[in-house]
């Protein structure tokens, strides 16, 4: 298979790769593969294929959606969700959220660098901002939402009896959800309030701490 | 109580607090004051308290030994370990781990910052580095050690089953640790290794990963 541009110039000008040397590949969909140099160029060059290395392990059926925050808190947020096992991860723009914007293709690509330094084979995909509003009108009911409620400071409750299934997890921004936010979040039936502890946590923790429970209690942890 | 030339600097030059401002007060011990400003000056001023706005919350008798990895995550470990209740926090150096000291001023500043920023009552003692080895010789086997065992890659261990008490989680360093560590850890009747999901995890994303498991298991997010 040849190479791009790019990827020649990682492999062979800052890796110093020659020909014969050995690669790890993965596209996400087919686990990892060994492929060794054939060809190397400054800005060309091409790898063959070996034999799978590991077969492709998908995360469980479960999306997190975030206010997102500070650049370095945001950037975390995405990379503790590509490892700790997110299939799709939903920035979202809710009342005391400031970002109006974030840069999608810098957090993407944060999560493929996530992946590829935990030896991961899938790299979840970040979508664009969005208005919380928005993601909940056309929210599919058959995927239930956990959310990380921060007035329920206090004994976390247990996930175990949650029903397995497509699940999302929100967790707000620094200074919570609005009053009319909570509020409609309350009155929504797929949506499952939850305590993450008797702390406040911040948002990026919150977002840690929630993935980590579904994992355990309903997702590939078990 | 009269104010230190530090803190009137932060709450009257910085803060620009006046005579009859409200602040927040902790010391770690007795929950959280409510006090008003009476006497404001550029390096000196005093406060007198009001009365009691929370009672002490300290966390589970729970410590995290962790090996310190590059500064940025350092940084993070210590504040996720005083967020998500850790009552004591314990770098150690292992065979792979770089660094051969660390800033425990810093560190220990840090843990303050988290308590401070996610309201908390209780500062985690942050202990200077020592080697690992150490810290086992003179380790009292009444203290469980939960480690986070990078080789049992697999689903998690439900932590139902474990015995309450003190306990002490362990993460390693980028790298894991060695093959002499992971032998000698494996023959200590008071360590308990355990998988954190089927995926590598980073060892700042460990610790978050491993504190919640076990406060919600054991600690006082039940």
């Amino acid at each position: 298979m040849p190479l791009n541009a790019d990827q020649a110039h990682y492999l062979f000008s800052v890796m110093r790769l020659a020909v014969g040397a050995r690669v790890a590949l993965f596209n996400g969909r087919d686990g990892e593969w060994t492929a060794e140099v054939v060809e190397a160029a400054k800005k060309a060059g091409s790898l063959r294929c070996l034999g799978q290395a590991a077969p492709q392990l998908n995360p469980p059926d479960l999306w997190l959606i975030f206010a997102p925050i500070k650049k370095e808190r945001t950037d975390f947020i995405v990379e503790k969700a590509a490892e700790l096992g997110c299939a799709k991860i939903l920035p979202v723009q809710t009342e005391f959220t400031n970002a109006s914007r974030i840069r999608q293709d810098r957090l993407q690509a944060h999560a493929l660098e996530a992946a590829e330094q935990c030896l991961g084979t899938y790299v979840p995909e970040v979508s664009d901002l969005q208005a919380l509003q928005a993601l909940l009108k056309g929210w599919d009911p058959a995927r239930r939402i956990l959310w990380g409620d921060e007035s329920l400071v206090g004994p976390a409750q247990t996930l175990a009896g949650l029903t397995p299934g497509p699940w999302a997890i929100l967790v707000g921004p620094e200074g919570g959800f609005s009053e009319a936010e909570r509020a409609q979040l309350r009155g929504l039936d797929y949506v499952t309030p939850v305590s993450l502890g008797p702390r406040i946590l911040r948002a990026d923790t919150a977002a840690c701490a929630a993935i980590t429970l579904w994992q355990s209690a309903l997702g590939d942890w078990m």
